[in-house]
């Protein structure tokens, strides 16, 4: 079975579902699941359907489907899971976010190809390259310097992604720098946000005396730790527990998160609506 | 916004949801959400609609939909919300769960008018009697003796339900009564089922030496705790908590589940398919 | 068995436990549970004991460990539990952290006298009146005004307590008013602090667009939502869910922490240090 | 700081406490943490010191401290950290929970050395030379067949462990292996036992419709997923969720709680009584 999805954002109004499915139905879609979300007047939707019986081809299906999209104003994204989407890595030396989606990968659990790893450290190159993952350390200096990112572009220009994730890699990225990248870039904090942004959560957890202790993968914006967030979990704490308990403990979450968000992507899952996400099953 | 919701079950074919949702909107239903679950060959879906320039009078729904529910063999629940559900319940010893629920509707959280409380004990009588609750103390005896059912049955017949729910009710039920009473009855079992079915969980938890302790509600069948699961939890526990503890802590679980129940039960957002229930959001 | 229990908070230093063992030891105590915690060079160690052959009459405890006290500057607190403690509550509109403490207290779960509920609003006088506990209605004025604080001590004066608790009171208290009652007074806050504090948490939280809302029970200091948190805990939230689908969830964790927090309280097993709190198990 | 524990479990008796601080605190030790456990009449404790200032050599302490033990029958288990422990894995065809171990031993946060990885099957043969761990297959037969146990306590005897950890190992082992290894084995069970024992608890958790699933990590004895548990943890499904959602949704548990009981054991925390465990913290 060979499954395609669509997810589509408009304003809301009457008919909406019945057209889309209409359109599905009249070309022999098997409709697999359907999710449906409304909020504000606007309309989303997410369908799947097996395409065994379908009658458009892949490369016809966008303008097919445009009079309804032109009739609606609707933004479309489909997806016919006929190429492996490619995954840029970004780490810096903390291994376990990064070796986490390395072994998913490798394992088969994730549905990527990851062509690169990109580090300011040199900490992580053994492991990545004892996969067989091309390693690119790219040095950054102090503060809010970005003469770095053009040599990061350069790489993601000639090996191409779908997606960038930001396994621990602590540092700023410009606005230039998202933009040009032309693609969404998942990050993961390491502490429940909105509380603890920047660089030290643990050990400001720790003071404020907190009794879980959290992590978020969200997408990147220009504003440190304001994108949208895609997942979020927490675990408990007890005061006998020292910020590198925490530390420890807090690893689970964020390898947990981030491959949650990275999986929900690449499934074509996510809609992001006025800074928060909607997330389909 | 006055919102109908309508459950439906049918086997699967294609076209489905464009057939219902067609009916809805010729009809001027303004959908506000709509769920569908398949599962093997059956088709399920849950669709809300604002009532408000809707053509059709719940008087005559059904029999409008007549054609496509005959055309699909669909099995229907229509809902227009247009009288409070009645809730009976049944108690035993322990007043929590009882109370917890008593609490919400008094206060407005659980929309149900509650016409009696029964009870095997005289325990609960003052708590209930004190909020206006009619309170029936019917004895029981020990063993597979159901002679107390026939009043059970004529009090529910005086004061009519739409669902029955045992507050840590302690006896089980005999098959007649639960087909004699017409309607759902929902209980709560105070461990993880299927772990440690039977009257002592906390004690057998406690033995096994597991890490969680939970509670799950469900619909009542013949078979003792065997029925369809509607909601489940687990807290953390500790070696140093004893019998007692757990007890104490189970409560939690055992209300929050519980009170989910009854709340999903009443909004008409459970099918039940093969002794799993489909909860809708 | 009765039960007396020790909590001691000293610098740290060698031989501490080997010397309160050694004196509860010789005075034929029979120790039941021993926890203790060391951080920055600070000792905290809570123990209680069976006081069936303890020798030391409670009345002469404090003297009789005085020798041990001042050689290493202790800080005690000791309970022989020969008293219930006596529980103050306050509230606004809302009922349902109101009535989970006090239906907890009606049903033997919470050990505590409640001699009197103050509220700026009238809502909860008959829910509080129809268990039999005396509701006191005190307006209040908008904004940073404390006149009515005075009428609020005099009735705390009158019917004495040992702890308040804030059940959802949605009005700052004054330095002075903390200061004046003499006692710990516990919050409960509808968010995962230190996200989101002050008075609109849930809509702040959908609008941020959090993955999972949370609530916090606390020691109220003069800073708003600033205090040593005791408990806290999460609920996971969807896409779904609207401010009014939060505020109801959130509930559940409410209730759960700040029953929580007084227990705990009630049974002498918290200490604060540095705006953080130790919670024995 | 160099730190050294012991573990004690001995019948309750007065004074127990106050005499193990003070052959400690008389041989300099600096007490960093004491935990300590009483059930039925049994005593359980372990304790921390910072060895720095400490009297007794490590060689010298099992005999310094043997008048205590004799006088109180204290089964004793003292660890100076002075050695890695040493962990022999064993796997089948699936790789995440194996991989997860190796991953965490290798990028340091799981301070053991791996001698060895035995399988029943090839297939993880290149994860595992690859980080430069020897990879011993062995075959085994159908059914209650342990011939190639022999083969196995070969290995584990030219290549000596501290403990053995199955990591997804789908074959029984027999009470004579067990007791020839001669040490603790760690299993993980992709349920939360005691639902679901055996091969298909994914399966059978799907057909029961439960609303959460687990994983278990327990010591191995030779009934089957009847050993003492160590850590178990659970996640909430929805009914969407076929059996191949719920065997990725648990990797997420059975990895947590396997890697917690493997960290457990390695740092001496657990003793085991009546087929419970007590984790100290």
């Amino acid at each position: 079975m060979q499954i395609a999805n669509l997810l589509i954002a408009c304003p809301d109004t009457k008919g909406l579902v019945h057209t889309i499915t209409g359109f599905l139905y009249q070309n022999n879609a098997n409709l697999v699941t359907i999710e449906q979300h409304i909020e504000d007047d606007m309309f989303f939707m997410r369908v799947e359907w097996d395409i065994a019986d379908f009658k458009i081809r892949p490369e016809d299906f966008i303008r097919k489907i445009q009079p309804i999209q032109k009739k609606f104003s609707m933004n479309l994204n489909v997806d016919f899971n006929n190429r492996k989407k490619r995954l840029g890595l970004f780490c810096s030396k903390d291994p376990y976010c990064l070796m986490d989606i390395l072994v998913r990968q490798q394992t088969g659990e994730l549905n990527v190809e990851i062509p690169f790893v990109i580090s300011n450290f040199e900490d992580c190159r053994s492991y990545v390259e004892n996969l067989g993952i091309p390693f690119f350390f790219i040095a950054t200096k102090e503060g809010l310097n970005f003469e770095h990112e053009a040599e990061q572009l350069e790489i993601i220009k000639k090996h191409p992604t779908d997606l960038l994730a930001l396994a621990r890699y602590m540092k700023v990225l410009s606005a230039e720098f998202i933009r040009k990248t032309g693609q969404k870039i998942i990050n993961v904090h390491h502490s429940f946000l909105p509380s603890f942004v920047g660089a030290r959560p643990y050990d400001e957890a720790y003071e404020r005396g907190v009794k879980l202790i959290g992590a978020t993968s969200h997408y990147v914006t220009p504003e440190l730790d304001q994108g949208p967030i895609i997942e979020q979990t927490t675990r408990r704490i007890h005061h006998a527990h020292k910020v590198e308990n925490l530390k420890t403990m807090g690893r689970e979450s964020e390898k947990e998160v981030f491959a949650f968000a990275i999986k929900k992507h690449v499934r074509n899952k996510i809609i992001v609506y006025k800074n928060r996400t909607i997330v389909f099953a």
